[in-house]
C-alpha cells in the first residue's frame, strides 16, 4: 500500500489524500431515458424485448411461476440453506429491534401532537446478476420490508435468476420475482405494466445502467423514490500495534476483491505494523481466486502513519467511510469520537465479512462520502413518519391567540380567520 | 369549488381529477449553475456581488454583527416575542419527545448488533424574505436543528432581513445569520466561501431559484444534501354533515392564500354540507386581503361527493396530500385507514393554521404526492443512523461457518478467508 505521513502533509495534500476518485459521468442518460420510454409505452411487450435484446435471454413470460419457484428452491443445497436460515434469523432479530414506537406528546393542556410510522405501501428490490448469486442481497433487502409491514414486495433479477436467489427471495416472503434485469427493471418497477406492480420505493445495488435509471426514476414524482444515492465500496481500517497484522490484512482485501474502484484505507500510528500488514497483504493475495481485482484496488490504497487514535479517529471522521473496522487494544473505548461512519466494526473478531453476511446489521450503507448525511438502510428507510395533532377547546383556547398574531405577523388572513372564527364560536357557547 | 361525484366518474376520471398540475420546469438550470460557479469561484467578492445585482441591496459583509441582531431583537414588540416563546415551548416539546434511543440487540450469543443516531454536523437554513416575515419557518427549521446536537446551524435570508427573523432565529440558537438569499445563498452554504460556513445539509423552503439550487447541490457529493422536493402547499379536507360548515370554509381558504397554485380538496358524502360550504367560502372570502391568490387557488379546487367516509379516507389515501384535515363526528375514529399523508388535523378545535405555527408539529411536510415516501420534518432529519458490531470468539465460532459459506457461495474469497484465518487463529489458542 501507498504509506503516508499524515503529519507531513499540508492540508491541502491531506484533503487531497482523502480524495475519492471522480465518478465516472455515465454516459447513459440518453440510452437509459429511451429503455424508460420504451417500457412505459410498450409494457410487458417492450420489457421481453429488452430482456431478449439486452440481457440476450428468451422468456415468454417475465413474472416466475409457482412451479419454476418450487423447482429452483429445491434444487438449493441443504448445507445453504442452513446458512441462509442463521443469517435470516440475525437480520430478523437486528431489525425487528428497530421498529418504532409513536410518539404522543401533549405539548400545552389540550393540544395533542403524534408522531406515527407507516410502511411504504410497495417496494421494489433490484438483485443483480452474474455469475455469483447474491443471496445476501435479497436478504438485507426483503427482511425489513416485511418487518416494516409493506403491502407488498417484489423483486426483479436479470434471467436467468439463480436458484439460490429464488429460493432466499421465497423464503424472505418476496409477494413476486421477475425476470428481469438493468435499466428496463428498473423503470418497470417505476411505472408498472401489464405483469409488473407499480411500486413507491425502489432498493438495491446495480450496475451504471440501474444506477442511472434510478436517478431518473427518483427526480420524476410519478416514478419511485430510491433508497440511497450509488458509489464503489470502502473501507478504513484504524489498528494499532496490538491488532493482528493477517487479520488486517485479510479485511484490506476483503474490501479490495469487491472491485478495481474499491477505496481500501489503513490508518495506524504504527509505521512497523504498517510494513508487517503490507507483508501479509503479499503473501495473502496469491492465493486469492480475485487477485487481479484486488491487486488493482489495493494499487489506489493508502496507508497514513498518524500520532496516536485521536487522530485516527479525526482522519476517519473526515473520510466518512462506508466500512469502519476498529482493531486496537480497546476499540469500543474509541466508538465516542467516530462520526460519519456507514458501519463499524470493531475489534479482532469482527471481520467486516459478518456484517456483509450473517452478522445482522444491514450491508446497504452510504459510500462515496454520503455517510456525512446518509443512514445505513434499516427498517426506517422501508417506512415513513407523519403527525397527527387534535386540539380541544381549551387547546385551542390556550395557543389560538398566539396562532393568530403569529398568522397576522406572516399577513395570513385567512389562518387567523381560522382561530378566530372557532374562538368565537367558543365564546358563544361559554 | 368544483363538485364532482366521485362515484360516476370512471377509474380514469378519477386518477385524472387527483392529478396535480404539471409543475413548470424552472428554465433556471443554466443560470443557477452560472450562479453556483460564480460562487464556488468567487466566495464573498461574488456573494456580495450577487446581492448587489440579484436582490437590489448594498451591504459590506454577509454575516450580520452581533450589535445588528441585538438592535433588530430591540425592535421586535413584546406581544410577538410572547407568541414566539408560546410556539417554541411546543415545537420544542414536541420535536425533544422524538429524541431517539440506540439499539443495541445480540442477534446470537456473542453477536451483539447496536443501532446508533449521531447529529449531521453541520447544517444550514434557508427563510425566504417577502414582505412577511416567515418566523414560523425560522422556529421549524431551527429549533430540531439544535435539539438534534448539530454543531453547527447556519442560516441565510435575502437582505434586508426583517427584524423578527432575526430575533427568532438568536432565540432558537441559530450560531451565524447570513443577509443571502436566493440561488447564491444556497451555492455558499452548499460549498461555503471565506465567511459562509459549508454545511453537510440544507433545509427550508424558497422560489423556484432556490428550489432549482437546492437540486444541483443536492447532486453534487461535494455540496450538500437537502430536506425534501419542493413543491406546491396543498390540504385535503374530509368532513361529514357533523362538521361547521364555516370552520372548513376558513381551512381550505387557510390553502388557498398560501398561493394561486395551492390544492384545495373537500371530500364529503354530504351535498347538502359541500353546497353550505360553497356559501360560507363566498362570505369569508371578500374579507381576505389575499382574496385574488385564494380565489385563483379555488377555482382549481374540487370537492368530491363519496359514498361514506371509508371512500373519503381511500380517496385521501391515493391523492396523498401534504395536510389532511378531519372533521367528522368521530375523526379519530377514522386514523386507521389513513396514510400517506404529511400531518394530520383532527376535529374541529384543530384547524392547520395551528399546526403552521404553534401546536408543536413540524410544518414542513412532503407535498405534491411525495407524502407517499418521503416524511414529515422531525428531529430524524437532522440526525443519521449507523450501525455497530461486535463479535466475541463465541460469537465467530457461531456464525463463522455460515459466512463462509455464504461468501464462498458469492465467489468472494478474501470475505471468506478473513473468517477462515481467525477461526484457525481461535482452534490454536483452544
Ligand atoms: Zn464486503
Ligand atoms: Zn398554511
Amino acid at each position: 500500500m501507498n504509506t503516508l505521513d499524515w503529519n507531513q502533509l499540508s492540508a491541502a495534500e491531506q484533503a487531497a489524500a482523502l480524495r475519492r476518485p471522480a465518478l465516472e459521468q455515465s454516459g447513459r442518460e440518453a440510452q437509459v431515458a429511451g429503455i424508460i420510454t420504451k417500457v412505459r409505452e410498450g409494457g410487458d411487450a417492450a420489457l421481453l424485448d429488452l430482456t431478449r435484446t439486452l440481457d440476450r435471454a428468451e422468456r415468454d413470460t417475465l413474472e416466475l411461476t409457482e412451479a419454476e419457484i418450487t423447482a429452483a428452491s429445491e434444487r438449493v443445497d441443504d448445507e445453504l440453506k442452513a446458512a441462509i436460515e442463521l443469517a435470516i434469523g440475525n437480520i430478523e432479530a437486528f431489525h425487528r429491534a428497530q421498529l418504532p414506537t409513536p410518539v404522543i406528546q401533549d405539548t400545552s393542556p389540550g393540544v395533542r401532537c403524534e408522531l406515527h410510522f407507516q410502511p411504504i405501501t410497495k417496494v421494489g428490490l433490484y438483485v443483480p446478476g452474474g455469475s455469483a448469486p447474491l443471496v445476501s442481497t435479497v436478504m438485507m433487502l426483503a427482511i425489513p420490508a416485511r418487518l416494516a409491514g409493506c403491502e407488498r414486495v417484489v423483486l426483479c433479477s436479470p434471467p436467468p435468476i439463480n436458484d439460490a436467489i429464488v429460493y432466499t427471495a421465497k423464503r424472505c416472503g418476496v409477494d413476486a420475482i421477475y425476470a428481469l434485469g438493468g435499466a428496463q427493471a428498473v423503470a418497470a418497477m417505476a411505472y408498472g405494466s401489464e405483469t409488473v406492480t407499480k411500486v413507491d420505493k425502489i432498493f438495491g445495488p446495480g450496475n451504471a445502467w440501474v444506477t442511472e435509471a434510478k436517478q431518473q426514476v427518483s427526480s420524476d414524482v410519478d416514478g419511485a423514490a430510491i433508497d440511497m444515492p450509488a458509489g464503489p465500496s470502502e473501507v478504513l481500517v484504524i489498528a494499532d500495534e496490538f491488532a493482528d497484522a493477517d487479520f488486517i490484512a485479510s479485511d484490506l482485501l476483503s474490501q479490495a476483491e469487491h472491485g478495481p474502484d474499491s477505496q481500501v484505507i489503513l490508518v495506524t500510528p504504527s509505521r512497523d505494523f504498517a510494513a508487517r500488514v503490507d507483508e501479509a497483504l503479499a503473501r495473502q493475495l496469491t492465493a486469492l481466486s480475485r487477485a487481479d481485482i484486488a491487486r488493482r484496488a489495493l494499487s489506489e490504497s493508502r496507508t497514513f502513519i498518524c500520532s496516536n487514535l485521536e487522530q485516527a479517529a479525526e482522519i476517519s471522521n473526515a473520510y466518512a467511510p462506508e466500512h469502519l473496522i476498529v482493531q486496537t487494544e480497546n476499540p469500543r473505548a474509541l466508538l465516542p469520537r467516530l462520526k460519519n461512519a456507514g458501519s463499524i466494526f470493531l475489534g479482532a473478531w469482527t471481520p467486516e465479512s459478518v456484517g456483509d453476511y450473517a452478522s445482522g446489521t444491514n450491508h446497504t450503507l452510504p459510500t462515496y462520502g454520503y455517510a456525512r448525511t446518509y443512514s445505513s438502510l434499516g427498517l426506517a428507510d422501508y417506512q415513513r413518519r407523519y403527525t397527527v395533532q387534535e386540539l380541544s377547546p381549551q387547546g385551542l383556547r390556550a395557543i389560538g391567540p398566539a396562532v393568530e398574531l403569529l398568522a397576522a405577523t406572516e399577513t395570513l388572513d385567512a389562518h387567523k380567520n381560522a382561530v378566530t372564527l372557532r374562538l368565537a364560536k367558543l365564546e358563544k357557547q361559554a
